[in-house]
């Protein structure tokens, strides 16, 4: 019953009994996932799947965002969702390490563009289809995902699923076939992690999940137990699985609630060594600066202890690099971690005057920063809970400046205000028109 | 290694070096598969997918096998190759439970079909897919079927990516990758079977490997040890297996030559009953006969014991059904299998003759019957092997008269006899040009 409680559950939550914080966040996480999907837009990866579409002649009903092509609503989906992942700097579900929107927000932009569906509408599809796909991330991990499954693309295509049938109106027979053909296309292998097949993933769970809705919705027959039955979704994936948390306390807790967005390009495993320079960067001028040293969590080292990082994307994995533009800088978005910077002579004398101290006392979302200034004197700092945790959450004013960061270079100032006000608003607006029109390059940009 | 070794034996086996016994049993796969492909094409599930290509537009690119729509090529697998799999009526490697066609005919005949392959080059891609995805499965069997995983398409997209990068002419590196891209997508639930998902698995298999090996052309970059990674296909989706069985003799031992076709579209258990009754039918006449006294294996009754099907599907479930229109009729073919003949008086007073006996000593692959006559004489027969085993398989005379009752009624009988005679001589075939001819309706066709 299961999968049949999750259905009923969903076709029985109407938009106003969505809480207004969740609204709230859900629009937030649209323009999270905008700014990482358009801002990555013009990666070679996008350009081959576009070269592929245009080899099989497809057909232009759907926007890709960022780009001026527009592809069928089946490769579309798969487009966005791709291109939002590029950056690895997309929303975390830190309890699952799920990136919710990816596989949801490509579906309801391509149905809604396709259809006209109002802001609301979108929104009530968006957040009911994370909802689900969380509820049943959160039923499988660990097990799951220490496996050796992508979660975001092998839950995500349920979310996907449900997203479509709630604007495509399926009953719940349809509902209940729309997730067995999705849960039947669950996959995405870690293994692939570190090559242009991950981000595919979450596209491919997007695309997989619309069109289990789409044949679901023409009468197309499947499984009404996929998540439950013997040789079902759980005990054939996840190794040890506890179906009661996909049902439970439906409609009082909000899964979504629990998203969290990067403020940095770079893993959560930097992000408090990031604050910690940053905070120094306000508080300290280079001139004045002699060094300065980094006390941080074990896990800090042992994955980003590169020293001299020969690429951007290796960049990331160098906390010697990240600390030293973090505090030159004053931010680490992807503007930062670029082939020139690695090799700027500048941050390179900047990286020696970094040391870093290992401390199994210091938590992994903490760090503790002491700068030695010329004349001798002192600045320390603790940083507790890193920007982007869910207790020290980025602000509205701060997800804008990332969106800008993300966006600004691929459509201009105008187009980009434009869009972020849209998202922000979306639930006041009947259709989306508008945010559609907002996709163009509003002046010659500069490279 | 054992990617990069099977990628390089798959890479270094050239046409010639095929004996040519196995490529008269790819020729016999192939004709096999089409008469089962073009024979379900007039399927609701056809009619939903290509509905919904209709709604996609996508460009008319490739045929789809017994009917006039043409849609693009990744949609053309996909409907080619759950077609081929709707009757349950393809081919089977017994010794893995898997249909090694479907998934990789889709693949050359859309590639052969828009890119110009000639028969030999279509050929040579379609066994060494199959040998590809055999070999894996040989691998991964039982511990992954027992699972969950739907073996045909979870190992069939590792063959379809291979046949379509033989055909796009991949090097090295990039075969890896569309095999890295392949299994990052493999999938496909048991619990589906019973459903129109089930025959959809080999389709998206067929589509998901295709591709992959279109995006790995392009340069899409993607893991180079996808079946023996720690977080890799088998680690993840089996959980025994031994990876020798991929690349041991390679080039001597050809799965392909144990793949077997069915001569009856119902389940193996019951075609030693329908080979006894076909006995009987050819020697005794009805007005003689009293009654029939079938002994067979325990696993006859557990699967097929329903006693009054209602429905041509069920009749595929009733021991007692399928006897009598063995005997009757003398075959057991699609055309059988009706909602017609199940309500048939005839056949349901024929099943009142028809009684069974349970016994262990009787394997799976024999019966014994006795006919009692009227004159109060018997006449006694036992099947060791039943027809379409490796032991007694289907001669060419006999795939030919299951081609034709398939695609007959769909095509008429000068196109079918057509599409047969150039199937078993592919390799004579500089072009596909005249088979996809010969996918047309050859006569107005009464119903």
């Amino acid at each position: 019953m299961v999968t049949k409680t999750l259905v009923n559950h969903c076709l029985s939550t109407s938009y106003d009994q969505i809480p207004q914080e969740v609204i709230l966040h859900g629009k937030r996480s649209l323009l999270n996932w905008m700014g990482v999907a358009a801002g990555a837009s013009t990666h070679p990866s996008i350009d081959i799947l576009l070269e592929l579409t245009n080899e099989l002649k497809t057909a232009e009903q759907v926007s890709i965002f960022g780009r001026e092509e527009k592809v069928d609503l089946l490769m579309a989906t798969l487009i966005n969702g791709t291109s939002s992942h590029i950056f690895d700097y997309d929303d975390t579900h830190l309890d699952t390490i799920h990136h919710p929107s990816g596989p949801i927000a490509p579906v309801v932009f391509a149905l809604g563009e396709h259809l006209g569906f109002s802001g609301k509408e979108i929104l009530h599809a968006f957040i009911l289809g994370c909802e689900a796909e969380l509820r049943i991330a959160n039923a499988v991990y660990p097990s799951h995902y220490q496996l050796g499954w992508h979660i975001t693309s092998s839950t995500g295509v349920f979310g996907a699923a449900i997203a479509a049938g709630i604007l495509l109106k399926l009953d719940e027979e349809q509902m209940l076939w729309a997730l067995g053909i999705a849960g039947t296309q669950s996959s995405g292998l870690r293994e692939v992690f570190g090559t242009m097949t991950k981000p595919f993933h979450p596209g491919k769970a997007a695309q997989n999940g619309l069109l289990a809705a789409l044949l679901a919705k023409k009468g197309f027959t499947s499984s009404e137990k996929i998540l439950e039955a013997k040789r079902g979704f759980a005990s054939v994936l996840a190794p040890e699985h506890d179906l009661e948390k996909v049902n439970v306390n439906w409609g009082t807790d909000w899964e979504l609630l629990k998203n969290s967005f990067k403020p940095y390009a770079c893993g959560i495993v930097l992000h408090p060594s990031i604050d910690a320079c940053i905070y120094l960067h306000k508080n300290v001028s280079l001139e004045d600066l002699k060094s300065i040293e980094l006390k941080v969590n074990p896990y800090v080292l042992e994955l980003t202890g590169k020293e001299t990082p020969q690429t951007g994307l290796e960049g990331k994995f160098s906390v010697y690099f990240t600390a030293a533009i973090a505090f030159l800088d004053g931010e680490a978005s992807e503007k930062q971690y670029t082939d020139e910077k690695v090799k700027d002579q500048k941050i390179i004398e900047m990286q020696k005057k970094i040391s870093i101290t290992v401390d199994e006392a210091i938590k992994e979302e903490e760090v503790e920063v002491k700068a030695v200034l010329k004349d001798g004197s002192e600045i320390t700092h603790k940083v507790e809970h890193a920007k982007g945790s869910i207790q020290n959450p980025m602000v509205e004013e701060e997800l804008l400046t990332k969106f800008n960061s993300l966006v600004e270079d691929i459509l201009g100032k105008s187009s980009t205000e434009q869009m972020a006000k849209i998202l922000l608003h979306l639930d006041e607006y009947p259709s989306i028109d508008e945010l559609i029109q907002s996709n163009k390059k509003s002046e010659v940009l500069s490279k």
